[in-house]
């Protein structure tokens, strides 16, 4: 560094671009580490938490910039502390590394879900000891996601426990691998059973007939979200990861964020009247976080661009995280 | 059909206007019928359900257009299934038809209000074996609607379930027959008793005490959305309807969107903080609908103009007509 | 008056201006009276309430036009009848005037605050059969509204009854008396103490961990959103209020808008998901309305340019001062 | 005033609300004067213009909200000072009186236009010197106000000029005097002739052919944006008002704000692409206002309601009258 | 038609479906013909134009709704007169037919490619009488066009007319056929000369260096806006006609909606500041409209979804449409 | 790096994360270098432009979040290519770093003042090469960043060239140092001299007659947007410029962005109706680039938080940074 530069006033207070060291309070942003900005020799590290961003939305069945999120949800962590107020408990003992988007091409979505699956296996198989988090995009990665993941665990049983408003059964002879279909999907590629998915918060008129057909078929369980709400959704959940690590060895949580009310998520292109309140979703997910079976986890269909200058839904999916996180951390510690 | 046309690659897979045979799946738009496309020899049928449009809001007393609800109220069918998930029933084995929209004069709302009471009169005198579903437009139109159908039925006792976050009941010496008089109206004319008239909803600051002391003359009941939430939404419809069944012959259900919160319910001019949710809201006219004395619908107040892109309000308007269809099932089948 | 004005039809039903006298029934702006409005003969009426406007919001942390509150509150007022339908009580017995706004400096904030303690030292021992209420302005408000009170009554101790998502106890030697430091400022000046200080509805990720030490250490109570609703939100504070009580001579109800969730209040810079709904903080307020030692109150960070133009935050927050002087009427009557 | 308002602080800087004797500068708000705020004694005065609101849109053909203008107009003044700095002429020199809003019936449109005719008549016979502006409201309005003013000058021959994207010459047997129809209204009524009308501003896609049809039968000139842009539209305005000058005794200018190009004027429900630009209106108007003959002003169909936060277009429209009352300024002075 | 529906009341005034016959006056909705309410016997007409929907945007490289501008631009059409009184010219006079949207695949975007290529060629010569409109989409489809126009004219020399920001000449290896490749694209396949592409209205940085330097070297000729607006829009499309019409045998025109500036087009992903006013786009396209070579036109890359409740571009999209078809009937008569 | 790393299929396709050397093509986010990613030995280099943020808006006099443009300008860079097309020249052949955010204190204006003017004196002196573009921020730093260039050359005699809507000759005696006075704080402190101030674009009702007077008493030198436009706005800017550089040593351009007219910058508190359009405002600042004696540029006032989701100013912000740079690339060059 030459001189003129270090004549530059940047140790007096004008300057704010010259971090000081943290302290005992961080924001979110400043707690999770992008791969690139760690100096090589940290890259050896255990990380506890690895995720990831997968930014397609081209196969959505409605148009959808679902594929902005990853974006909007790192830039949204700055809103949000680590420390946990309702557990009293610090995130930061955490280690989150972000390991950046997955790469997508423009018109060719089959290479695309190609890309999502390879790296997923990648992921699971040389962060073994990680926990992955994957930021969507649609509901079409989930299965390419889970497929990733069981090419990485073959014998294993694989169950899913998904928080949606919609079955994701329709028949991918119809339009490919859409974001209607990544369960069926799943179970016709004999990736997963259809009895061990567990989808709770359905509800309403957003579900064909011979899509229910279909779930009794291959003995897809599903609560509904009236009958969620009466058991209570954490004791619901807890039930379903229960009967579920009966079955399997290991469980992948899918949060379709179209399973919240409209009223609070605008942002989502398939909410509807009628959903779930975020207050509950926190909670399910809360409890999904502290079961030793749940393995691996993604957040999809949210879509910023629908989510105006307020931006409550992709807040809600940042909390969404946090929570399952600190289900995850009371597992851990 | 000349040759030029057949040659057209009609037959081929490009085109999307070639309409397949519907199989077990339908969407809402695809299920209801429209008077316009019947043949003729169709017509015949007995319905189910009749659906009328009542585009009417300049006796709305503040600016609103409520107007274009039935207009919007169609569009958003094609997001709706027909099967209702939680009740494990599928709408399309009831008979709708949409016979379209009354007529408005744009400068007399008198003549707009005898159309409006003519065209009830003429529905449910012709169609006298179908449930007739009316979509305003505001709450004016109550009063003609109900008219309409005493006419119909001179000699039966006629009771309404309103739900509501105001009473109705102004005075119309002030400026006629708006939206804040339909329920006076009723009663000043002798359609109706006013303690033949439950009102669920009401709550805070929206009422006028001389509206109150009226209510209490005339013997209306009310039920505050307070007192309704603490015995259950669903138990105080159920009870409410029950007390009614008793002294009236036929039960008339008036949906004010202005019910909701304004959080869940943007979209209506006089929605305010502290009102229903949608689920509660739905839950109610689930539980109209199965009420066998409940012989009428309307849903008014609904502006989608103020509802933005996502059209929250008008999905959940769409929402509240199909569960109260579901009810509706429920008693029939 | 002279002629040419006296031929003016005013007398013809064409004008509107010529105002009738008021009836029974009132908007909440035609209850309120302005000092501005007042002859001179009025003015020595004893009020029930003092309502004060404080456009102050430079001293947010994050950008927000909360200073435009009072201007935006007073406007809502025509959009709220006086009369309470839940608690069946007419608000009009109560006598309000409006005192307007304290003068702001636009670029000296220390000078702004003292303007802000000056003026509420003034009108608590001038008005001191009045209750006042404060409409702000950001948070950092507060602390000098608190220290103009404890002005007033040097030998009182004052507890604070706080509703809020935020401790607000970040250090001032950071950057001065931000909306983020309230708390922290009253404590450290001496004005009240840690453990009279009881916040409800704190949750989620939205507090750094040394805020809470901090709390721990000076003994500020806490409950958390999630523990005040498995109590009961208004059993909550009622128990707050009672144990506060016994400690203090005068408590001080501020209200932190960003204590709602998003969903319900868009119109809040720092509003989250997870927090709580606009009909809980009704209920809350109107406890603490209730209750014979709450002695002064405050709104704020409500920032009306972010809430679109339905206003659901402003018409929220008009109804928490509408709700609390529901309870201070059943308290008084 | 007793002792204890003596002795609150409001001579202390910390009030705002003790307004100070007005300097040099004031604010449109502070400059025009209400007829709700004078002391009998000033009432006396000639005033140079007397404005009046009237708030009707229900005989808008679409839903609008027009009807909120008068108010959102009377608001946005304090964004505005009277100094015209293209002009270097300062509109303090003129007094302005604003009368408030003609009283408008809720359900009956006839009455309202009666009373909008009564209106017009009474403030141009007994303020004769002054010069009415209206603020509307829909176009509706315009028939009634020349017709009010023909009352007033029976003996005239009243000349129009119209700056608007449409005709307004509608049939009224079909739907009664709505906004599309008060220029055949007024020919029809014999109030004025057809050829005394000069239509600016007219085109694209957005008048029927039978109007235009009916505007060659009945000699109404008009002359398409694109001439006007081609001769100048300072020139045209100037070459119509000249030729208008010789053939009528009065001329009577109305604004359809719907003349604007939709990316100037999202608040206008018929507002289009392909439109006027504000600075070639704010000319046109300029130019008008300086014509001895122009004797009476509208501004109509602005809706406030679809204007948005930032509210482009109400300020346009407050922008319309001050650049109209700079010509008459200049006229006058 | 059985008794009970003759009893209906349907020739009363109460029914507005009941359509009266056309008279003069028709709107644009009226005018236009769907392939779906086509008698069988009319089926055999020549028609004037035939309009084409392609409802595909996942080849967008940015997320865009342009796939919902078909529906919404049919939906538009009723705020649309067919008269043009700028030319004084009736539309009606063409005959246009609609005949629906190319069918899309969800997930395999060349295989929709290649719906389009097959409609448009089935089209093109099935239809040869008629003129064909496009309506996208994203720009990637142009390419697909003008390939289904080539094997209808395989002898044919085609040129391109291009109003657009961009060049659209990206490398097709990097990421397939999506919408920044189009002109490349058909370059690259030989459909047509890079010396026959005319873009008219690039400006500023949105275009990489190495797209200029491929337009240089195949020599693709370009007007900046700024070039344009000094020469006269209408002027610069006119001699670009003139000069490519010596060259070609048929040229298309393709309007991407991009070419406009921000503020008259806030719903087009890539609309920037600095583009084109849409009066000067409608000048464009109607010059266009004259020349008789011009032999098929697009308009592409209008997303709806942005584009708010006002909907400004979806009225400029339409009005394109519009100022093209009054060329081209002027071109005809 | 250690194995377990390596082992991650970061150079698989999948990982969008790992960086291609940058080709000829760049986009503005990619050529401009953040001090923060500099290798210590990059530090050295001559910089052709240095770039700083100054995220202060709380000496606004209305509420603003101009404090956030800086962040969301930068975030739009991403959306500009370096290539200029109307100018034909790449600026990438300029080299650019961003140093950064000058520190503000939250509640201490004046201080964030002395900050501002610490800092610019530090950067002209210190890297005296480099031209420095400064990114506010509301106009109120002006002031301090002219006094801290003084600083720097106190022998020279300073010049403005301001394109603004308004003087900013407010009275610091008012309110201190807001965004209204700079221009005024610059004379009264004797920094420059009144007739050394060229403003460019005032119009219409937005300035007191009182500045108007101060200006004529200052020499301040103001050529209105009308009389621009006449001459031309290029010339305009020439001539004001050869004028200024007779007299001073070094001009400094401001450039308000609420100069532009509100249909282009929705996103500026105070844009007005009849304002410069951005090509015009971008033809003005290209030609200050051009001059020599043109030494410091600023842009203010553009608050991001107005400006909905499309950012239309935001996009015209950062154009003008670019046109700005185009032309002193041509200066250079």
């Amino acid at each position: 560094m030459l001189k003129i530069i270090n004549q530059l006033p940047i140790d007096s207070p004008s300057f704010s671009w010259k971090k000081t060291t943290p302290g005992k309070d961080v924001k979110v942003n400043e707690w999770i580490q992008s791969i690139h900005h760690l100096d090589k020799d940290e890259k050896q590290n255990d990380w506890d938490i690895v995720l990831m961003g997968v930014p397609l939305s081209r196969s959505s069945i409605s148009a959808s910039g679902a594929s902005e999120f990853p974006e909007w949800f790192r830039r949204s962590w700055k809103g949000f502390n680590t420390y946990n107020l309702d557990e009293e408990l610090d995130l930061r003992d955490l280690k989150v590394i972000d390991i950046g988007d997955v790469q997508m091409h423009y018109t060719d979505i089959l290479l695309s879900h190609q890309y999502i699956k390879d790296a997923f296996h990648g992921v699971t198989k040389e962060l073994a000891h990680s926990f992955p988090v994957t930021i969507g995009g649609d509901h079409s990665i989930t299965a390419m996601l889970v497929k990733g993941l069981k090419e990485t665990y073959p014998n294993e049983e694989i169950g899913i426990l998904q928080l949606d408003t919609h079955f994701d059964l329709r028949d991918l002879k119809d339009h490919g691998p859409t974001n209607g279909t990544p369960i069926r999907n799943l179970i016709e590629s004999g990736t997963i059973k259809g009895e061990n998915v567990y989808n709770i918060g359905l509800h309403g008129f957003f579900n064909a007939p011979s899509l229910v057909e279909y779930a009794k078929e291959y003995g897809v369980n599903y609560i509904t979200l009236t009958k969620a709400r009466r058991n209570g959704i954490r004791e619901t959940v807890e039930e379903a990861l229960q009967v579920l690590a009966k079955k399997v060895d290991r469980i992948y949580l899918t949060v379709d964020m179209d399973v919240l009310d409209i009223a609070y998520a605008p942002g989502v292109p398939a909410s509807t009247p009628g959903g779930m309140r975020t207050d509950e979703l926190f909670e399910a997910v809360f409890a999904a976080g502290l079961h030793p079976k749940v393995g691996a986890m993604d957040i999809v269909c949210l879509d910023p661009t629908r989510d105006g200058t307020v931006q409550p839904t992709v807040k809600a999916g940042t909390h969404v995280f946090l929570s399952f996180l600190s289900g995850f951390y009371k597992r851990k510690k």
